[in-house]
C-alpha cells in the first residue's frame, strides 16, 4: 500500500455505515477532516461496493484514490468479505496483522477482523468494530497498558471488555440497546411516542428496581413498565426512561456480579459510547459506588484507528 | 337476561378472538358445541361490533339471539368498553358481580372485568382473561379452595397466580412468550426459520444456563443464542429451542425465588396452558424437582366460564 495523503476509516455495522475522512500528517498520524453516513450492512439494497463508493464519492472526486479501512459487521458472514474472529487474549499487533486487504475500483480496501473469546461458563462471545475503541483507549495513556482494567462500551449491544497488560483478555455482550428498541417498537409495554423526553427520576426508579432487588427481577419485573402506566405512576413519556433504567440497571447488575472480574479489585470503569448513553450508564454506576470515567468516543475511536493504521502500514506485506 | 338455549363465550385478547358456542343444558350447565376465531383487539380494522357478529354469524343464523360473554383485552382501554380491574384478593362472586352488560344488535353482551394486585415490591400487576382459567381450576376440585396453591399459566405473558382459600390472592406476569416472539422476529439473535423443530437437548441447555447460574444471567446470557450458532454449537433450528429454554428457565427461576411465595411450602404447581408450552414449562419445573400437574386448558376454561355464567345469571340485576 503506497502512502496516501488521505485515508478513510469506515465503521460499518448492522444498522449504519459511518465513514471518516482522515488527513495523513507528515509524521503519518491522522487528523479527522470530514465524515459521512450511509446504510448499515442489513439495509444495503445495492452492492456493498456501490454503497461504499456512493458514500465516499465527494472525497474520491476531490482527492483521488484513498485507502479504505473497514471494521464492524461488514467483515462478518452477512458482510462484504468475511474475516475470522481473532481469539482472545489479543493485541493491537495481532489485529493489524490479521487484516485482510483487496483491491476494488483500484482502491485499497482493508477489513479489520473481529475478536472472539471463550468465557468461564463455556460460552463464546464475539465483537466486530468495538475493538477499535479498546485499542484507542489503550493508546490514550501508557497507564492503560499496565494491569487489569474494565471498559464499558454502551450501544445497541453493550460490551464489557476486560483488558490485561495491554491485551484484550475477554469480554461480555449484553443486548441492552437492542432490547430497548425491540420493546419500545414492538411490545405491548409502551405506546409509540417519538417525543418522549428523558426523565431522571423515572430512569433511577427503573435502575433501582433491577439493581436493588435480591434477584435482578428482570423477567418478572419488565411488565411493571406497563402496569405502572395503567395505575398512573408513570406517564407514557416517563415509561421510556423507566424502561431504559430497568435495562441499564440489569446490565450493570450483571457486570457487578460477573464471575470473570471483581469490580472491587479494578480501578475506574472506563465508559466509552455515545454521550447520552454514557451519561446514563455512569449515573447507574455512580449510584452504586462504582468509580468510573467517561471517554469521548470519537476521540478514542480515532486513536484506535490511528493505531491500527500505523501498525498496518508498517507490516512488510502491506508495502 | 332471559334464559337462552345457547350462550357464547369470547376470549378476546390482543392477538386473537376465540369464540365458543355452548349449549345450556336443562340444569343450566354448559356443553361446548362449536368454536370460531377472528382478529385480536389490536388487529380489528372495522368495528368490534362487526368483527364479533361476523365471527358468530353462523350461530346467530341458526339459533337466533345469543347472549355473549367476553373477557380479555376487549375490556381494556384499547377494547370495546373498559371495565375496571378488580383488586385482589378477589373471588368468583366478586368477578361475576362486577361484569358490565349492554345490548348490541338486540343481543345481551357481558364483559367480565380484569383483576389487579399490588405486590410486596409496590408494583402493580394486572390480568384480563386468565382469571377465567383460575376460576375454572377452583371449580375442578373442592380441594383447590382449601389452602394455598400456585398456578402457572404459560402464554404470551406467563401469569403465576397465588390462590388462597378459594380467592385469587396475587399474581405476577412474565413476558416470556412475547419476548420469544420479539427476539425471533426482530432481533439479530436468530435467522427467521419457519421450519424450526423442537430440540429437547438444546432446550434443556438453555434452561440450565439461566437456572443453574448464580445470577440468572439473562442480560449477559441472551447473546449466547447468537454466539453458539457462530461457533457451530447450535444449528439455526436448535437455537430456537435453546432461546425458548433460556426464557422459560429465566421465568421459572424467578418463580422459584419469588418473595411472594415459597415453592417448598406449596404443593404441586398447577400448569394450565396450550399443550406444547405446558409440556415445556413442566420439563423445566421437573428438572428442578418442583412437583407439578398439567391441566387441560380448554376443559378448565369451560369450567371457569360455566362458573361465571352461573353466578351471573343468578344475580338479581341480570334477571
Amino acid at each position: 500500500m503506497l502512502i496516501h495523503k488521505y485515508v478513510v476509516a469506515v465503521d460499518w455495522g448492522t444498522s449504519h455505515l459511518r465513514a471518516f475522512l482522515c488527513k495523513v500528517n507528515d509524521d503519518k498520524t491522522l487528523t479527522l477532516t470530514d465524515n459521512a453516513k450511509s446504510l448499515g450492512v442489513n439495509k444495503v439494497v445495492n452492492s456493498f461496493e456501490k454503497t461504499l463508493f456512493d458514500c465516499i464519492a465527494p472525497w474520491v472526486n476531490k482527492y483521488g484514490k484513498i485507502p479504505v479501512f473497514m471494521m464492524g459487521q461488514i467483515g462478518s458472514s452477512i458482510g462484504w468479505k468475511e474475516t475470522s474472529y481473532l481469539p482472545c487474549p489479543t493485541s493491537l499487533e495481532d489485529i493489524a496483522s490479521k487484516c485482510i486487504n483487496f483491491s476494488c475500483n483500484d482502491h485499497d480496501i482493508v477489513i479489520v477482523p473481529g475478536v472472539s473469546c471463550r468465557l468461564s461458563n463455556d460460552n463464546y462471545d464475539v465483537m466486530r468494530g468495538e475493538e477499535l475503541q479498546v485499542l484507542g483507549w489503550l493508546q490514550q495513556s501508557s497507564q492503560h497498558s499496565i494491569g487489569t482494567h474494565l471498559i464499558c462500551l454502551p450501544g445497541t449491544h453493550t460490551k464489557w471488555v476486560l483488558v490485561k497488560d495491554g491485551k484484550i483478555e475477554l469480554f461480555k455482550t449484553a443486548m441492552t440497546g437492542e432490547l430497548f428498541d425491540l420493546l419500545i417498537n414492538h411490545s405491548i409495554l409502551i405506546k409509540k411516542n417519538n417525543n418522549a423526553t428523558f426523565d431522571l427520576c423515572s430512569f433511577q426508579k427503573g435502575a433501582d428496581f433491577t439493581l436493588k432487588s435480591e434477584l435482578g427481577s428482570f423477567t418478572h419485573g419488565l411488565f411493571s413498565v406497563r402496569s405502572k402506566q395503567l395505575f398512573g405512576e408513570l406517564t407514557n413519556s416517563q415509561a421510556y426512561s423507566y424502561l431504559s433504567g430497568l435495562l441499564i440497571g440489569s446490565d450493570v447488575r450483571a457486570a457487578m456480579n460477573a464471575e470473570e472480574w471483581q469490580l472491587s479489585q479494578i480501578g475506574d470503569v472506563s465508559v466509552i459510547g455515545e454521550n447520552k448513553l454514557s451519561q446514563q450508564f455512569s449515573q447507574v454506576l455512580k449510584a452504586h459506588d462504582i468509580k468510573m470515567k467517561i471517554y469521548e468516543v470519537s476521540e478514542i475511536t480515532l486513536l484506535g484507528f490511528n493505531a491500527v493504521y500505523q501498525q498496518f502500514i508498517a507490516l512488510p506485506s502491506s508495502k
